[in-house]
């Protein structure tokens, strides 16, 4: 029963009937419709209090019924199959949030019950393609990325041995210099924070050029092997024009030797000829 | 008489006559003169007091009037056609500008007179196709666009219900989370509205280095995103060359064929005579 | 005499001796090594104070000196031509620059005699030809700049309308606020200026975001305009491989005619050859 | 000795076995182990005092005398060869980093102990890749970077002449001013400083927006340089597609003279037999 292929191959079972309901365009968008008023529900209810919040609060149950009654179906409809598309499991994890304990010092995961808007993205196919596209960049960046966090812990522990005493603020812990490093990636601040630490330390601009260098050159790097991939869709599609370029020359290069099989022919018959008329 | 086709075919009537006039080099010099001229005025008046003052206003609405009577022309010589360009909609707003009420609360509307200066892209030829190719960008970038705005939203709910009870400055409601979110994405002073809430939320890091790394990623594809559609058009013309390299190799295989044609009749011819000869 | 061609045809000439010694590797490597001295001796200017700066100043006047009788002889060696050739009377201002009257109001222009100092870029081949491609950039990049001065123009005489009276540090004058709206530009503490200005317009970020996404999009497309024409090099380059393989495609279908035409001859003589057998 | 190919040739040898080992995945994935927990010691160690710290010394002890084993087993089975791969050097100045005196005034050089994590780079062959690529676009930017560099110095003596005293914070001396402008072109907090500075000389704005003009330009084309780098490496592959493309035109040339000169040879055989036959 899981091996079924499409849901036209059995209307008649109830999970038939409920596939085909999921692929209705009007289906899907009653789905964003429902994102989008929660989205605005979700935005109002931080703006006012009372009752008010009490119809907003209401709302929002009554939305997030409908997804999680909208998840079993599908979960119902595509079986197993439903875990192992990476869409449907974001689909549950952000709708899930809501059913997070929010109570005493996990209050805050509250807040993350917005998350849930992101379901935009599974649902319209444009968006779903571009984070795809910021997904399939990513591998790309691997190295790049994981020398930029070598360098960024190295400058940390450096930074905390070297300034953490007189500057607490900035490089007090190395959690502390992490954050203060990656600021400093950013491009943020960090005159100010080298200025501060060099009342103590008069040489430490020193670490700071270094650290700035070495940082935005293996960022402009990143950012460099990101177009780059995005280069070489365009000069793919360019390489298959060459493909069909070199099947074209193949074919004249077969048609040439046709020609010289001809013309061989052509002279072995002749010189038959001209033995036989010897002959005669 | 709204079919006309060129002003050349009817230079006796009004209409034609006041085309003729619009499409003379030096009525669209005028135009920009007076319209640089006015730059300055407007310029000017923020710069003096008193008389002089009272002088540049005369001159500003003199050239208004100026403007007012060339829309009314291009109006008159263009019929219905006049609104279905955008360009001259746009020449139609920002001079009206100059129409709104601006007393009272509106008074703000008066320093929007100086648009009116942005028609020197109407009348620039190389500024216009400027224009016209940026705005040609922007539904290339509309994908990662909205997942931005979508990104932004759901931050903005989220810190408002985490920040904003601690830090209303930054994140008091949806549009001041909204807008402080908008300076954290160009980048500016995010360094120190994170240190500002984590006073109260120290694990707000991670909201923020999320937020940035999120937002930066989607900003630096936006960028890309317009870099590949302008190679794009260096590519498009290396197309074109391919295109005609095809229809040589094209050309190349057709001479071949017959080439073989050929051949294969003289073969035939050979082949023939062969058994003319052999039977004789 | 002006017409001479190289200075290989008149050596016996003051004038041919003269050009043959500023052609000499060691004179061009003589004035490379004084104007890098006089770069050191002009930083140490900054640092020392009494005799030292003394005897600094004595030198660098003989190094002025030396600059001088080298432009001399340049300009006796090339005459006319010297004032057509842009790199020349670059440097005949900057060391001009030495003799402008520096005193009282003026003394600001003594600073500016370490401007000499970029002579190495007309010195150095390779810095020559870098400047050189950053200025053939430059006209590429013409429209985009004049429509980000029109924008901001436009906004600055907007920006010290609205606010002028309120935040008169930032858009107090015209000027002021063309400075703040570079700086914004740059993405420089936009924040902070907008954040003062919104304790009086509680709705000038609608300005401010405007501001900052259009001058952002001018700015990235001035960028884009920059890489796109740095990659036309690169095209060129195989728009001329191009070319080469169109001449070998032209030159296969030569062959190829040569080939149809041996071949219809080749029939005509065998067409001939069987009516000669048919008559015999 | 010295001019043994491989380790396989001597397995015998002690040093044929210590290559042997060296070469072993095992033992390089121990390397890695040994510098990732090394890297976890060492900022362990910025977080704890007392005991722990005492036993977190002994622990880097024990594997900085692991990595100095590692290092001499290197040193005997590669020789003199040793020193010329420029990895192998790395590696000896930072884990020699060590063996620096760090007491008193050179404490400082303790903190730089953990550089010696960077050897991660040298061990894992995807990081090494990384930045070779990177150290490869080093020599592309060296004329911008140059031209930067004298653009600064230049900079640099004219701010410190003119704002010197007045700015002392910021212009104070040559290297300060060096230090400022440094912070400046990385775009950073250089509003500021010229508000300071133009609070004494009005007239300062022309300095820094010719220098944040300047500067911008020459830093978005060394950008573009690696860039356009990046890219060369690209249309590299296609130019070797290309030139395929060319040896097949050219071997299709080739066939086409084999044809004409069968043709040839068709030719005259056939009027030989017509010459003959007139003859008979």
């Amino acid at each position: 029963m899981n091996q079924v292929i499409g849901a036209e191959a059995e209307p008649r079972t109830l999970r038939g009937r409920v596939r085909i309901l999921l692929e209705r365009t009007w289906f899907s968008r009653l789905v964003l419709s429902v994102i989008l008023a929660n989205a605005l529900v979700l935005g109002a209810e931080t703006m006012v209090t009372g009752t008010a919040l009490s119809v907003l609060h209401t709302i929002d149950h009554a939305m997030l019924v409908f997804f999680v009654v909208e998840l079993l179906l599908r979960l119902f409809a595509n079986g197993r199959r439903f875990f192992t598309d990476p869409w449907s499991v974001f689909d549950l994890l952000v709708v899930g949030v809501a059913f997070l304990p929010a109570s005493g010092s996990l209050s805050a995961l509250r807040a993350l019950r917005v998350l849930r808007v992101l379901r935009v993205i599974t649902v319209v196919p444009s968006l779903r393609r571009v984070v795809d596209g910021l997904l399939r960049a990513v591998p790309g960046m691997g190295a790049v990325g994981a020398l930029l966090i070598l360098v960024m812990y190295v400058s940390a522990v450096i930074a905390t041995g070297l300034f953490g005493e007189t500057s607490e603020e900035y490089f007090g812990s190395l959690w502390i210099s992490l954050f203060t490093l990656f600021q400093a990636m950013t491009g943020e601040a960090w005159p100010d924070i080298a200025r501060a630490v060099m009342v103590a330390h008069p040489s430490a601009w020193v670490f700071f050029v270094l650290y700035i260098l070495v940082v935005s050159f293996a960022v402009l790097n990143l950012f460099i092997a990101v177009i780059v991939s995005g280069m070489e869709e365009i000069t793919d599609e360019e390489r298959k024009d060459d493909e069909q370029k070199d099947e074209r020359l193949d074919a004249l290069a077969e048609q040439n030797r046709e020609i010289l099989a001809e013309l061989r022919a052509l002279r072995a018959l002749r010189a038959t000829v001209g033995e036989d008329r010897a002959d005669s």
